[in-house]
């Protein structure tokens, strides 16, 4: 097996006009942090103790089990090593891959909504038997006939003052929980999200500490049927599961009371604000941007590599056969989510910091932050993962038949990513939430107030566009000039339409849905504009090398002008962009990815992914991928013999049977 | 278990504006033929030998061992039942569903290649085998390192004319055939393409038929290497297959022969024209347009059904939750695919008449049509295919964590329909040999040339729009007129970019690949002008019934406009529409999809699968949808025991040692 690197990568190595580590730094916040991820990463990759078997030949069942015994060990094992929380991310990932975890719930759910929603009292009961996995738990909200909705939940928690206790129900066939990972098989506890009534009055969705097995045989307790909800596109390796309750009693003390509260007596006490929960979204909301970023570099890092190891066609007669990256074709289809891939990473980086900055005030009682970031964050969230949805596929279907192949990791990738356009709050339910804030600030601009914060602009909109003047469509502060035009622009023809409906009689629910598709329209402009300005500012950074700075800025460039070709109707609509500007912009794209070309493979190398993390023969460091995808066929289940048995059971009577009868 | 329609299901049907049996008349060619239909597919899913199980809960091998023996069983039933060669394809869609056939290259490809290259002489040799299925083949082309482009094949066939034999060998890693279907574990037989060597010289690829599996153990030959090339996204029940050849020698004689020649002193002669092969290739083209209109057809169905049956969230505060398909975002996102799906549906009609009208004059040696059809069919097989995979998509995602589960059969028919953007010639590959078409055409009428056919509009372009004209855009005439004329005018803008780059200094080569991204962009626009006004002019069958002509002009109208309105820059960039235009489109979008509301689910009816091929509990005809889901559910293999065996493995020592430790 060739241990050397593939001579096409190492040239396209050779010739880059900058040094990745240095991007490396740039993206994970400096040196050291990148000496920590890759002292973790390979303290994981090398452990023997994982196995790190292909998922690819087991059944469902088998990669449930293997991953199940992975995550128990690298919990055991963090602890042992007394990884820092802080960099616990470095190392799990390097265990799990982009691949989920069966105790992820565990540790991204259950125990955030302890500390979040738990009052110390029952912090004190609860946490460290959760910490230390004495208890394993889930989060369980969505319903099998409610998502999104949360007031939507039928699932009862009803008060009973005798006993002290709140008595469980899941009163109806679409009441069952449905859907939260690790319930199926894995966890013995979970936070429930129940109906509240009280004395026949009902008070919203309220969480309860539920347990659901034995501690003894981890079998259902009385009352409680639980199980898996069956196979799906990803997520094979976790047990998403189904709960039925029926009057199962839970001690008042069980109702986590941190905000909501109800006395022994049976009375409710409200919580200060309403908008309290909002800060977690916020913060998950970051890590689905972050979750995007990673989708689309994993993919990228594959794609880029795998097409400059393979070659295709004859460009020209007599020629050897080009590396599929030099047919323009093939740039215009990985170039752009390459861009992407470091827009998000930035726009998640700035999420992550807008939260922590504004956490501390949330936590001094200063909610005025809230609803800009919600808003905010609904959109972005929205945004990357349809766009990581759609370029994951494209990266794909670039690497033509073999991306087809779980060799690449590439379908595996893409079946576990997808939820994100999903889960915490369906996409365009997102962006309708983007929107209604929009339309909020932007009335309340009409009416004289100040707006601040990222819809600041929407203050000062123009929507009669400077006719006439000539751009230089490489400039970034044209660029967002011109995307900010369109979002406000977007912004007041949705309240346009929004008005007119109204006024021809319908009434706001009405109005509402009727200017849907134009309000979705604007949040993702509003979102877009948003991810130009912030990707074009950190190029302002003045520690960033020379080098580095060239080949970002023509990522940005390229990022805002593959933006602005895909939705040229929207800038050429009212005349803010002429026919000859698009024209132009067109030019420069195909100026970009030329000078992109032999930047391309140390911009993948760049996000440092390890093989291991990787796992995608395409997309390999060291670019042998036909030796190694020839190796890996060969243990699939399918070539254990060379005569597979199904030959025996139905072949060969088949074959005889015809053969005699002719 | 329920065994009613659902109500709000029933509702739907009762209130359609007309009778779905119309429409179903209308696609399938009439009562006689969907009365076939019905009665072979009846005949298939009733039968208890087939059994039906559930694909989702099995293994790959399982499922290749179960979809085998079914393929074998469908076969001998076939002839045992005497069913019609023209009817057929009702009856094994039937049994398979839209999931592929182990035995599918063997008479999809195998037989086709024998009918089509082999002489009288070879047909009299291996017909009679392979039909009766003694012999079961697959056709070898693509390798490891080859895929669309033909000549690059590295596989050799050398002529020896002492042993009058060719030796055929696989000379590098890269030349192991990778990919066809069934090539793996099943066949013993294959057409193989290979670089044809006499006395040092190439001719070129060729087809050859190989014995690589003994008829009596089924063990490969000697000098044969063969097996499973592993799991993939989807096409788990094929055994996709690698195969190697180490000085293999076959007669003179397996060269299939009808078309190129090799004498036995060595003489080659060759075929009379190069272009003969081309009308297989439209023919499986056309088949790929069907398998996307088919693959649209089946998600539309599933996910407007549920639509209806789904109720989420808030519309007027008090009032129940609606129906999701209320929602106009709901509309936007699906209505546009079922108007696709009717638009492939009578492109493919279209393509596969003009197949067969060709056909007898190519048979008659008239093979002047053939570039035409050839450029033609490549773009509509890429468009459709293109659309087919994000409307696929885009139908799961709209319903929700629902969509995520293999209940929905949404994944698993993406994974199985998704290689049509990539098998039979890469899509951008197809895009850049229909502009290749375009250019010439376009040349040639620039120096005076009358064109005809799908490309005769060509001769007419007036680059200059007609401006300050007011538009209807409902009217088809002038949506047909606007796609022409934005086809026209891209034809010529990739035209203009291919003349500068030459004129900068390039040579041809590099000038095509520079303007590649222009001309793909011109091809899709001829491509979408086709499907439009093929559309357009199938409603003007004075058959057609005024119930159903206006329904079927709305989802015409929806199309065309959508088309418009998501390219409107390439409308509006020469000023041909104006804004005011597209916001016109946009709110006959609005009207129309208010009008096609109620009518939904009797569109998608019409399409008429029967529940046992749609495979999917959301889309079930009944409604009864959340029954199901947990019926399925439970029958999970996690759910064989409530308490899994990884409990007793993995998770009661872990958690009793985290409660030692406390």
């Amino acid at each position: 097996m060739a241990t050397t690197v593939n001579p096409d990568l190492r040239k396209e190595r050779e010739n880059a006009s900058f040094v990745p580590e240095k991007i490396t730094n740039f993206l994970y916040g400096g040196p050291e942090r990148v000496q920590k991820k890759r002292e973790l990463a390979s303290l994981a990759l090398n452990d023997p103790d994982y196995h790190h078997e292909d998922l690819n030949f087991m059944s469902r069942e088998q990669q449930y089990e293997t991953c199940l015994k992975k995550s128990l060990l690298m919990t055991t094992k963090i602890k042992q090593l007394k990884i820092d929380a802080v960099d616990e991310h470095f190392y799990r990932s390097a265990v799990t891959g982009p691949s989920p975890d069966p105790l992820g719930l565990h540790v991204g759910m259950f125990l955030p909504t302890l500390y979040g929603q738990a009052t110390q009292e029952q912090k004190e009961k609860w946490l460290n038997l959760a910490e230390n996995y004495v208890i394993i738990g889930t989060y369980a909200q969505t319903e099998m006939g409610h998502g999104t909705f949360l007031r939507g939940l039928e699932t009862t928690a009803t008060f009973d003052p005798k006993t002290q206790e709140f008595i469980l129900n899941t009163p109806t066939l679409t009441a069952s929980k449905w859907w939260p990972g690790g319930l199926g098989k894995t966890s013995n506890y979970c936070v429930l999200m129940a109906q509240l009534y009280i004395q026949g009055k009902s008070y919203g969705p309220h969480p309860f500490m539920v347990q659901i097995r034995s501690l003894q045989d981890h079998k259902p307790l009385p009352g409680v049927t639980v199980g898996d909800i069956g196979p799906k596109f990803g997520y094979d390796v976790i047990d998403n599961g189904f709960l039925a309750l029926r009057n199962v009693r839970i001690p008042r003390e069980n109702m986590l009371m941190k905000h909501s509260k109800v006395a022994p007596d049976g009375t409710y006490v409200k919580p200060p604000s309403s908008k309290l929960a909002y800060g977690t979204m916020v913060f998950v909301r970051a890590t689905i941007v972050n979750d995007s970023a990673m989708a689309l570099s994993i993919a990228t890092t594959i794609a880029i590599r795998y097409s400059c190891v393979r070659r295709q066609s004859e460009m020209k007669p007599g020629h050897p056969e080009p590396q599929v990256l030099d047919y323009v074709t093939q740039q215009y289809k990985l170039f752009p989510y390459l861009a992407a891939a470091y827009a998000f990473w930035l726009t998640g980086q700035t999420m992550m910091s807008v939260y922590m900055t504004s956490s501390s005030r949330i936590s001094k009682g200063d909610i005025s932050v809230l609803p800009e970031l919600h808003a905010l964050s609904a959109g972005l969230k929205a945004l990357s993962s349809w766009v990581a949805n759609v370029g994951m596929e494209e990266c794909r279907l670039a690497c033509g038949g073999h991306g087809y192949s779980h060799a690449s990791g590439l379908p595996r990738l893409y079946a576990n990513l997808t939820p994100g356009a999903t889960y915490e709050g369906e996409n365009t339910v997102m962006m309708l939430q983007t929107a209604r804030y929009l339309m909020k600030s932007y009335n309340q601009s009409l009416q004289g107030e100040k707006l601040a914060g990222s819809v600041a602009y929407l203050s000062g909109v123009q929507p009669v566009p400077a006719a006439g003047r000539t751009r230089n469509m490489l400039d970034l502060g044209a660029l967002c000039d011109a995307f900010r035009h369109r979002a406000a622009r977007l912004v007041h023809e949705a309240a346009m339409q929004l008005r007119n409906e109204r006024q021809a009689g319908k009434d706001q629910p009405d109005a509402w849905n009727a200017a849907s598709v134009d309000l979705v329209k604007a949040a993702m402009a509003h979102s877009q504009y948003f991810v130009v300005k912030n990707f074009a500012e950190r190029l302002t950074d003045s520690r960033l090398d020379s080098s580095i700075s060239a080949v970002l800025t023509r990522l940005c460039q390229l990022h805002a002008l593959h933006g602005l070709v895909t939705n040229s109707g929207d800038f050429l609509e009212d005349g803010y962009l002429t026919g000859s500007d698009i024209r132009q912009a067109r030019r420069h794209i195909n100026a970009l990815m030329a000078k992109l070309r032999p930047d391309a493979v140390a911009l993948v190398d760049a996000f440092d992914f390890p093989d291991g993390i990787l796992n995608s023969i395409l997309g390999r460091y060291d670019g042998n991928v036909y030796q190694h995808l020839l190796e890996w066929a060969k243990a699939s289940p399918l070539n254990k013999n060379d005569v597979h048995q199904s030959y025996h059971k139905y072949l060969k009577p088949f074959l005889e049977a015809n053969r005699a009868k002719l």
